[in-house]
């Protein structure tokens, strides 16, 4: 496993450990809800994920993003497919998405690099 | 057609004719550029404009929201996927997306009325 | 009850209706745990309204201003008390809130009116 | 004076009368630095009002951008000027700048038309 | 004192020396506002700092939320009040959150294992 | 050459390399109309720069405020007018764009120190 996917789950998981096991209710049932977010249903997990992803990148957070990029990786979603998840955010959010765009495209490399 | 629909399309032509007018060329060629980005790819037009609408949801643009639940429906969206992506929006973007939700709902209703 | 408080009130609850009666399992959950959240706990109701309503201010969200402010004058929150949420709002969010403090202005003074 | 213009002026004067009264210091302070802000330094008026411009724009904020509409065409800037400074705002900002865009459009149109 | 706590103290003192040695006016009188801003008044410092910590957090500032985290900590909020402060902000802000949510968590730690 | 600016140019080279290969014809007409916006036209391209970085720094990226800085930098802007720039951000912007602050303006002490 590449060195960012590793550094990001891990961290990821540890933290999600002590948070979880804080017991607020409201915040444990979120992280249940998020999961169920993205279950097939009319829509599938592949086109969820995508939706998840993009919303990420308008939004600019690169954890969120690192998340729903292996998602969309274990989804079968191609090299060209991304791309244009990518060209939808960075039109849609504009130029200050690109240097997010550039971790993103970094990981992605080292996904399918797997 | 609705009259939240016929409100929205004559003010963005109107307006648009006004921008385009001046010849920005920065402009004219992001709103060609705009277009382009939602053609038939690798990606599906239907799926593109899903992932312009999830956007346009978490960064809470009621305009965007318009157009894109216009261009979901013409692209065969149902009711059930609509408010799966409306899920994906709001579990991204929090409870500060459902007021823009309640003005998607209500332009929804509109849009499967005609 | 004032114009706008009413106008916010009939259209929020008209909405919810259609959102709630699509049955999108997701979404209610969501809409259910937005009200779980700001029950008495290890902080009063009272403090938690006035954490959603900065919340809601540096956000500039209009309608989940105007929630909260009504939420916050049932929990007995006095103007100047209510001056010095819009203090930190407009401090951490800059002048960008001005235009929403304002709205939030002449929606407390309907509210104290009452 | 154009409608939107008079419109703007006179909520604007009325709500900032009621914040003012409140005496808050915070707030009261806020809005003298904000007035200080534009004064004329290293930098013009001229330039700082487009500054404050853009930042109005990309933060999508149509209150705000209307205020520095005004405050730009007191400064002499030139509808050719005007554009390029909205075509920075959609290039930085995205598409989602688009609706706003044509708001401004419209108020920079009743702004030169007095 | 923990290592992220030391590091992001460091930091910004440097920072802020160089910041307000440039003796821009506007500049010095915010930084000096943003303090008089958390004063006891109405409302008492500890909940001014929890205001200021969930605007933070929704506005996903990681520095912001530490800065306050630390004040929240010396204003003697508890463990079971700050998860009740970032289940407001995680609901309002949607799981966009969650990651600043994990970076806040792990400061948390280091501030009550002082 | 200072670190910072080193590591940021080495990066953003290597990783435009990576997204410019990948052919998406939006994104590649996109960076390429980013480039455009800032030509000289009716505004120069030092008061375009300055527009760039104000917007970059409201919406809080760093990686965008540094390529405007150096932009800003090369185009002959000075300490005294760079701080004016900030101060116009962080009065629109709030007390959150303080840390984008800080980090900006160690970047630009590197520029000046070159």
């Amino acid at each position: 496993m590449g060195e960012l996917i590793q550094e990001f789950n891990d961290y990821r998981a540890k933290m999600n450990d002590v948070i979880l096991g804080k017991q607020n209710k409201v915040i444990n049932r979120l992280f249940n809800l998020d999961t169920n977010c993205y279950a097939e249903g009319a829509l599938s997990t592949k086109t969820k994920e995508m939706l998840g992803l993009v919303a990420s990148m308008v939004l600019r957070c690169d954890d969120c993003i690192k998340y729903h990029l292996g998602k969309a990786h274990e989804q079968g979603v191609t090299t060209e497919e991304m791309y244009e998840i990518f060209a939808v955010a960075n039109i849609v959010g504009g130029t200050i998405v690109i240097p997010h765009t550039r971790r993103a495209a970094e990981y992605w490399e080292e996904l399918i690099a797997q």
